[in-house]
């Protein structure tokens, strides 16, 4: 997607460097890191240089093809290989795609006659991987668009943008794409409480894509939709059980809830990868409970043009600050996915992957 | 109410002089300012240094019986008392506890024979209006409290604690009332974004006095109320229809319909002066939008100890920033005032004040 006019990938490899958008000075600053080594790459995924499901994937898929470059040839390579996937494997314990991406690699190393083959056939799958990725956006768009009228207000929580993920998005994809194609619209964006994604990335995305929005406080939503100023819902998804419950950031449920009662239409968008076949319905997904100092805090660009917090509660304060909610499938109208749009009760759970 | 040990109201008289805690330094630093005329007590009200209904209308009061005090004898008497009647009633336009108090001084002004005698009456009528506000809180906290059961956890959004009345204050005088009792209760801290009252003044009179509670996100309640960690909601009001229907800040709609989803009692708590016979239902209650900086910035205490705010959207975002929100009657179990615990449907109309 675009930045000030200039086509963007999230992340991407030249030669043996990865390279991507440093996420955590978004909107304030707009700086790409180049990782020469799979040692760099492992770190950025740690820190969340780079985040959201599908980049993380991408990002682990180059870091192996890393790996297989620097390691060297003859009896050490299979050893070096392996090291290199137990470093990238240790960077983020749940995400699903990232032990996807690298095992998808290894299979491609292993299917090789020899280092150069191995080599070529990493970053080869690790490229795969990637492009698999952002079309799996690009079609969730395009069926996603299908929905959207022209003049649609439209509310997105969090972000399941393109930063999200390689290229397009899952939640904003269908928004994208119907800009793309003429349709005029208008999108709310819950600024996304405690980490603010809304605010920092998903406005930042839709301005470089010449998209109007509004940035509103998570209390604001259902006001607009009372008031009838929100046409449709378009929300992510951390994980979508077999029976379309949904796990997502927190507050979606609320969204959820409250577009019901107004008759909203609430779509929720996620790559084939996201349904978890293994996981019957929402109440068996575990939600993380993260660092209260998210809640106690906020983040941003201070008067000195420095990212920094500011504290908003008293200093011996006590926070609950989980991360994720989930949303009942009876309140999802559908799940749109790359194969298409999907009764939640009614998803494509044979072959993924 | 009690800060470190020691009882507290919100704002006092002490001879010609108003003493109030300096609210936008809440909770980070605990301050006491002192305005000797009533152009600093009027400068206090428009610059937010006090805030809500109650504690407006109660330094309104004792605004204007700082005028009668300073105002010169003879001739000059009743022009200078019109004249600060009038630079008091510029301070906040909508705020109607503040026309109300400055009524009430004038009126007692007005019915004294004499400048001694009409000083006199002033102080009186401003003080009774003060213990009257505290009064109508504790009578509210006395009502309330009848409802919580022992181990209660409460939800309670922005501030409608003893900060925004003269002492008590509403939504949380029942659990202030409760916990004397002997009771034991927790309370939810809704942050409350925008302007993250709920982090800033209801978690730091709840620590003030014992009582157990966490802030979180706006995002988090609805997740709570589905895995039963709420039993009860209380908010404040800022102005109740006829019907029943009760504005009150921004997020309040959001939590009583997925309260009402979960089947948690959603209480309303305020003072009878919050009832508006004159409006007939909610749509009829104007909703004032705010400076979207708002919803753009976040403001709290900075690494260098100083209270100043960070931006988190990009530099050419925008923001929409509806203050208020409406709830319908059917959402609210209950309206809870001085007089007693009442139907939405059936308030006590009549006689007020």
């Amino acid at each position: 997607m675009n930045v000030n006019g200039t086509p963007y990938r999230t992340l991407w490899m030249e030669g043996a460097t990865v390279r991507m958008i440093n996420q955590p000075l978004i909107p304030h600053r707009f700086e790409i890191v180049a990782l020469p080594t799979h040692r760099e790459t492992a770190r950025a995924i740690k820190t969340m240089v780079v985040r959201g499901a599908g980049a993380i994937g991408a990002a682990a898929g180059y870091g192996m093809a890393q790996v297989a470059l620097e390691a060297p040839g003859g009896a050490g390579f299979i050893s070096y290989i392996e090291q290199g996937a137990a470093t990238l494997r240790q960077t983020r314990p749940t995400a699903q795609d990232l032990f996807y991406a690298i095992d998808q690699v290894l299979e491609a190393i292993r299917g090789a006659e020899g280092v150069a083959a191995a080599r070529q056939a990493a970053v080869a799958r690790a490229e795969a991987l990637a492009d698999e990725n952002a079309a799996a956006g690009e079609a969730i768009g395009r069926h996603g668009a299908a929905l959207i009228p022209d003049g649609a207000r439209i509310l997105t929580h969090c972000n399941a943008g393109w930063l999200a993920f390689v290229d397009w998005g899952s939640a904003l994809a269908p928004v994208y794409m119907a800009a793309r194609q003429g349709k005029r619209v208008f999108v709310f964006a819950d600024e996304t409480r405690p980490r603010c994604q809304g605010a920092m990335l998903t406005a930042w995305e839709l301005q470089g894509e010449g998209i109007p929005h509004a940035v509103i406080a998570d209390n604001a939503a259902g006001y607009l939709m009372r008031r009838g100023e929100i046409d449709m819902v378009f929300v992510g998804a951390d994980r979508i059980a077999a029976n379309g419950d949904v796990a997502n950031k927190i507050g979606t449920y609320e969204k959820a809830v409250v577009a019901s009662v107004h008759d909203i239409p609430f779509y929720v968008t996620a790559p084939l990868s996201t349904l978890d076949p293994a996981c019957p319905d929402g109440d068996s997904i575990p939600i993380e409970e993260r660092d209260q100092d998210e809640v106690l805090y906020a983040v941003g660009l201070d008067d000195r043009g420095e990212i920094s917090r500011v504290r908003l509660a008293h200093d011996k304060a006590q926070a609950r600050n989980p991360a994720f909610d989930v949303t009942p499938a009876r309140y999802v109208r559908a799940i749109i996915t790359q194969r298409g749009i999907h009764a939640p009760g009614d998803l494509p759970l044979d072959g993924l992957r």
